[in-house]
């Protein structure tokens, strides 16, 4: 497999996207950036890059074995890594085991309250439009994404909810919320894409409900890399 | 029936809502004030509340004579009408046949696309909130109403929006959106409540898409009570 970088088609707030000389594979660069409320606060930490290029690598990795695939083909540095081309769908698919956030605001509901059953929620992935939450007749208005693939993603969210649900309790930590991201590969299959980390997952202590996650940057808890090395470390990357 | 103002049990933004002497039965006076944003923007606009209470019994009765059941019972005066007595379920439910308001601004869609199907959204009636848009399992999770209800308020809604469509075309007016509140009655079942005005819905001029709704208000567009009027008139009021 040639790695050499090529072009820069995408630059994130948190990743940078480069071809590679296969067709087929992309190349994703973390950046030491934060950024929260959309844009609006924005800081260099340095070490951040590395530590979800390396927290990301091991979750698909995981995920792959449990059967779940993924774009994720190999980190090739500290803060690099291949990826399966795809074309994103742009939907924010967010799961819920324990209110936080955006939805204890939108419902005043107290963060911290247990779901009965995990919440899958859909944002529109536009920053123009702040990424509104919206429901599966938007997603069809939109033609975001077509109904048997919502299912499909569904279906999928579900099983990586339980798999992330069972590694991070075995290394002492709860999963509150996170987002996914899905594209399409060549084939047209659902695949599901991104990055999954402190930045796009909350963690929290089991026992002290510390948190561990990009909420120590959004609400100035702490050194988000002190966080961010303490989810690497439980999930056996040192 | 006996239909002696007694204690105000709520007064809102555009309504006032008396206890009779009948414990089945309310009587709501209506308003000469316009709120629009939350009610960040107010107004005394009079007769106002004469034109909502003429057209929403209007409204009422027609739905009645199509096997609509519904709250009214009857218009005892220019401001007051008496309804039945439900509890209101904290659901504001927004049809959309049109793309307009709110939708426009939260997806990126021009004002006046046309759906090929009417969208039905539901909204979290809060104003502390702001009356947030919510998915259906958010209204499970607040426990706003159940399921079958749930199926029961879409299937009256749906035959809501036929009726009104047609109300309207028949006199000139397209039905671009509008928003339905519905109640529990004493028996627990399903009824439709509150008011269909052009407070609640937004309706256009067939030809030249002229607002004659809130906008007018929200937006300065001219002299509220004219719209209304062109509303009242067309409905056969005069």
């Amino acid at each position: 497999m040639n790695i050499v970088k090529s072009e820069l088609l995408y630059e994130g707030k948190a990743k940078k996207i480069y071809r590679t000389e296969d067709d087929h594979v992309l190349l994703v660069e973390y950046k030491d950036s934060a950024t929260a409320f959309n844009g609006e606060k924005k800081a260099v930490i340095t070490g951040k890059g590395r530590l979800n290029n390396e927290i990301s690598s091991i979750i698909f990795t995981r995920l792959h074995e449990k059967g779940i695939n993924n774009h994720f083909i190999k980190r090739i540095s500290e803060t690099e890594q291949l990826i399966q081309k795809v074309t994103i769908i742009p939907l924010e698919v967010v799961v819920r085991n324990i209110v936080a956030g955006s939805m204890s605001k939108r419902l005043g509901i107290p963060e911290g309250t247990e779901l009965k059953q995990p919440i899958i929620e859909f944002y529109y992935k536009d920053d123009h439009l702040g990424d509104p939450l919206i429901t599966e007749d938007h997603i069809w208005l939109l033609k975001a994404a077509e109904p048997n693939q919502v299912e499909n993603i569904k279906s999928i969210t579900r099983q990586v909810n339980q798999q992330l649900q069972q590694m991070f309790a075995t290394c002492g930590v709860k999963l509150i919320d996170f987002k996914l991201e899905f594209g399409l590969d060549q084939a047209g299959e659902i695949l599901l894409a991104d990055e999954i980390s402190p930045d796009t997952c909350r963690l929290w202590d089991q026992e002290t409900n510390e948190k561990l996650d990009k909420d120590v940057f959004r609400r100035n808890l702490g050194e988000l890399t002190d966080a961010y090395e303490e989810i690497f470390n439980r999930l056996g990357g040192m």
